[in-house]
């Protein structure tokens, strides 16, 4: 028999993406073993994020600031939006340091078979932050799959008559990525978008 | 920029066996998506465990009652103990409802790779407890590995002289397995062990 407060713990574990119920139990014990060094403190990391981490108010990103970290920073370019699915896809853009623009999150993306219409996105923000005419390009930096590409479309719908240029990402071999293991959709895109030595 | 509550929390998530730091992301991503109904309530459940699960001064499991739920449970047959590397494996074993005994959870095996050594685990408390006259049977239900098997001949060494029989789980082909996939030793141990229909 288990306890009560493992069984409730081990549950809520295994609703974790990438733990199932029989990993959710091994981290259950790992935690329980390591009470000082990780239990309490990762305890309190959470109650801390659930106390202070909301949606910046101006681009939905998610941080403990309002505006957040990006929006408030003066060295940021403010007229380059880069619009994606969620904070994880702008933790990604950040980590490559390629980018000083800010962004705009949308909170998903389309998809008629998980019922998520244009009003369950933050299009109305975007939509807004384009009318400022110091904003010269928005950039789509949305997953290159059906729902990236709808939702590309219906940003792309909203933002007509802005006065903004709408651009995407590259298509193309990733870097590092070997020819032979590219599916047809990828390499034809690669071949069209070639470009000189 | 990822804001540092949000760091902390990836940071802390990616110490979960299963989780790496793309992984941990994710996770921390899909809790501050879902902060009442998933990061709160986990937050929760881990300091309720933080406080309250104590190892069993009797048996070593890890339980909010101390001695723990099967040995307060006047039910279980005293007369065995099956002894286990931790109360993952306790669990597991719980989870068959194939034994009505009680446990003794070693917390570890013996490794000489990780520095794991006799005085580490929790035999001294088995000695102890097999002295008792009641105890007629202990079962050593420990891993078919090399450190399983290691530590599972240093018990036995241990309770050498007190009026126990020892065993230890039958070995064989597992319940739905197929023969083609098994290992050589899995198929020697269980012609060897073969049974009459």
């Amino acid at each position: 028999m288990i306890g009560p407060e493992i069984e409730r713990l081990i549950q809520l574990l295994s609703k974790l993406p990438g733990l199932g119920p029989r990993s959710a139990r091994r981290a259950a014990l790992h935690l329980m073993k390591r009470r000082d060094s990780l239990l309490v403190p990762l305890s309190e990391a959470m109650a801390a994020a659930g106390e202070s981490i909301r949606a910046c108010s101006v681009c939905g990103n998610l941080d403990s600031r309002d505006p957040c970290t990006v929006c408030s920073d003066p060295s940021r370019d403010r007229s380059v939006i880069c619009v994606v699915e969620d904070a994880g896809d702008l933790w990604a853009l950040e980590r490559t340091r390629a980018f000083r623009g800010t962004y705009h999150v949308l909170g998903g993306l389309l998809s008629a078979l998980q019922g998520v219409g244009p009003d369950d996105l933050n299009l109305a923000g975007l939509a807004e932050r384009a009318k400022d005419p110091a904003v010269r390009e928005i950039i789509l930096a949305l997953n290159a799959t059906v729902d990236g590409q709808t939702t590309a479309h219906v940003v792309t719908d909203r933002l007509t008559g802005s006065d903004v240029s709408v651009s995407r990402l590259a298509h193309g071999v990733p870097v590092g990525g070997e020819l032979d293991y590219l599916d047809d959709g990828t390499l034809t895109a690669a071949l069209k978008a070639r470009r000189p030595l």
